[in-house]
């Protein structure tokens, strides 16, 4: 945990030819918040924490990253199944793995080019899985024909589009509406492919609820600075948690129809919608129901991945967007070399297959399927409902419950003392909360500035899908770390 | 084969906001040769004759990629056991695996977050395998230690590399020294990143040879027209095949010295030598015994793939580059989401790990081990002789016998009558030659053109790492389809 790698640049004897390279993104903006890399300023913490014998008795407890199975959540065993015996299809014949998955396995290897995971597959992903993504999306919105055709699979299909997006200079600059809060690692997609960053603010007031006035005002005023061409949208929200309605959805559809904006709609967390009463309904759906003059004239990339949800496989790199209303040219505009650049592992393409077609009932292994789904599930909505328990006990904290996703985000209402200090050491008051607790407790949680929270406000992002039992030992450590923090800056 | 998936653009309505979008690199190029793509003019004939019931008898022979797995080379075996163990942990109780590969996937899982190859790692890679790799390296040098801190886990090192030096306009413009013929990957990577591509010329009298003054006079003529600053070779060669010798390397290192260019050097192909008396000498090496004065101020990256030589995983997307005497300020300069961006995923991490660790004697599954890579060289050899034996009996075909790697390329001495015809269709002769034996056929093999060959000579690429019969079946199509081109032609 906190392990930075040992790529060192001090361990580097001295060169030339990069000096002057062009790199001219925010390094260090960016090397804070990537969400594949270990957070560097935390991780040096975390580090001597670990070095200091001090501590003996501080195992970290990183609940900064959105990454399940490194926190003990253990992965579908039917994904793992079917995999195994795509990597080594001796094991077609073994016991040890279900029946079904050995079918799967071996279907899922017909479709690859000379039955091994090993070789290349075409840039939009493995025809069989684009037809898989096709029929889940078909399923889960009632028969709303999605078009194979329409799928490009990629490991990251949001920087995918940015890069297509990215043009012009100055005024002319491609911008994209981004809410705030947003994802840290959206900003830095932004940043690094050299798009400008448009912020609408979420309504935390009204369960950061997306407001559509405020949008059209945010877009009139970045007009002039840049070109805004999109408009970004994470439903279920991160870090917020929120859930929009399919009311917010139309009135979002409405404004990007008016203000011809491309619709990137993130929806990976869709099947992870926790709240009481709540569902979710995809963006695609909607457009689909407004009919003529939306239905056909929108665009739309609609985003899903399999590092998040209860698959969680960040470390298989896969996912697929599909696209709607998109101009012909586009595709033609899409470099096959960048399509390679973000072109999933093999290995991850066929996970993403399982997750879009998983047992069914009758299966033979529907009933441990579903049984660990519900059970992650179960941890998810106990974990949710505990966190929320604890911290609407703590004073000087209110948190907007939240609907969907493994995020929690509440808002801390520091003492003056606090802030006082953060300014005077030249940081966010809530990173230096986060470090406290981090050296203190051992408890890793990110600090709100990194998402662009409203000026004057100060939050953290819990990631709670993690064992309960971990969780139980987070919150006691995170609740005699806030009692103290706030005794001691009153 | 042949596939190029089902996003084509036809099938997507209208839109509007990516219609003036800013991709300047030149698509057509790209969309023609990108390694992990299938080749789109190509593949238009391979599938239309796939379609075309008069040639049932025709299936395709893919010769064009770099791609043994899918040509139905096997994977090895200790590779896929450790991997699917890794996957799938239940497997490390099954006799079906062997006892070592469970071993060795029980170290790797220890060495992943959370025990589970779905979470993520650091930027620079998993720390163990970058261990693993400085020890391969060390050792295969003779005890020339390697950091490990220099060593750098990506799926693409080139094109990070690339992305760094890209800086400038216009005369200042970063260029990288590229041989000619080169890869086709390499040009399409530079173009995408907007470096230019400044070509020597290798010799191929000569047996491929680099020639150094050759190459000072091209880089004197390319300033005024961008600021040179790296050096690419290929050692062994692609498409080429040859094999550099060390004064040869000697020589590179002393221009790239007195020039302060940076040096790039691909030696994924490094345990694909097989031409007689033929060795592998590694850059850094030969760096590191000539002593001060370069040793410790040469700029050298060297490449490896697991995509490349016995392994042929290229689905899993994974390699590593080395950096040695490279600015410390370069480090700072590698934002952490490019390298996320470029970071394999955890089974391609753990591939490289087997791959530069594979079983030693005594181990349990050594005897398999040897034996498998023992065929594949068998294979590879034997192929070697034996295409180069039907080449040198076709009239109009000369063939300097390649030294190392997984390709041959002849060079074709065609009949005017067919580049007059070539010409009239506006297309290279080889192309022209290409289309015609996939069209009558059904052998798909690579023209030089995309290689960037000398003006006025004309060549094609084999990829001869097949099974023995499916390369005999290609030689008799092969031979049949040029005899009865150059009497049309005559």
């Amino acid at each position: 945990m906190g392990d930075e790698g040992c790529g060192s640049p001090g361990k580097r004897a001295t060169g030339a030819v990069f000096r002057d390279g062009g790199v001219t993104v925010d390094v260090c903006a960016q090397r804070a918040v990537n969400p594949r890399a270990r957070e560097s300023q935390l991780g040096q913490v975390t580090h001597g924490l670990k070095q200091d014998s001090q501590k003996p008795d501080k195992e970290v407890i990183d609940m900064c990253w959105g990454d399940p199975h490194s926190a003990g959540i253990k992965p579908l065993s039917f994904v793992r199944q079917v995999l195994a015996a795509c990597l080594h299809p001796e094991l077609l014949h073994s016991d040890r793995l279900s029946v079904d998955a050995r079918q799967r396995a071996q279907r899922l290897l017909g479709a690859c080019r000379g039955g091994s995971v090993g070789s290349y597959t075409p840039v939009y992903g493995l025809p069989h899985v684009q037809c898989s993504v096709a029929e889940f999306i078909t399923r889960r919105d009632g028969g709303v024909a999605c078009l194979p055709e329409n799928i490009i699979i990629s490991s990251d299909p949001l920087r995918l589009l940015l890069f297509l997006l990215a043009a012009g200079e100055g005024a002319s600059r491609a911008g994209v509406l981004t809410p705030a809060p947003v994802c840290h690692t959206v900003a830095v997609a932004l940043a690094e492919v050299g798009v400008v960053s448009v912020p609408y603010p979420l309504c935390e007031e009204r369960g950061w609820a997306l407001q559509a006035n405020e949008l059209r005002g945010v877009l009139q005023a970045s007009r002039g600075r840049c070109d805004p061409r999109a408009l970004y949208v994470a439903n279920p929200g991160d870090p917020t948690g929120h859930v929009q309605s399919r009311d917010s959805i139309e009135e979002v559809i409405r404004l990007a129809a008016e203000e011809r904006l491309f619709l990137l709609v993130n929806e990976a967390d869709q099947d992870s919608v926790h709240g009481e009463g709540c569902e979710f309904v995809s963006y695609r759906k909607v457009l689909s129901e407004m009919g003529p003059g939306f239905s056909d004239t929108v665009e739309l990339a609609s985003l899903h991945s399999i590092s998040r949800g209860f698959m969680g496989e960040g470390g298989l790199c896969s996912g697929y967007m599909e696209l709607l209303n998109v101009d012909p040219a586009v595709a033609a505009l899409f470099p096959s070399g960048l399509l390679a650049g973000h072109l999933p592992p093999v290995l991850g393409q066929l996970a993403l297959d399982v997750m879009v077609k998983p047992p069914r009932p009758g299966d033979p292994s529907h009933p441990t399927y579903a049984e660990e789904v519900r059970s992650r599930r179960e941890t998810l909505m106990g974990n949710v409902r505990r966190v929320q328990e604890v911290l609407d006990a703590l004073p000087g904290v209110s948190c907007v419950p939240g609907l969907g996703g493994h995020y929690t985000f509440p808002r801390l209402h520091l003492p003056r003392a606090a802030l006082e200090q953060a300014e005077s050491a030249g940081v966010e008051a809530d990173l230096l909360y986060c470090r406290k607790l981090l050296e203190q407790e051992g408890v890793c949680v990110r600090p709100g500035c990194e998402f662009g929270q409203s000026e004057g406000t100060h939050h953290i992002r819990l990631h709670v899908m993690v064992p309960p039992e971990v969780l139980e030992e987070a919150l006691v450590r995170l609740k005699r770390f806030h009692l103290r923090f706030m005794r001691e800056f009153s």
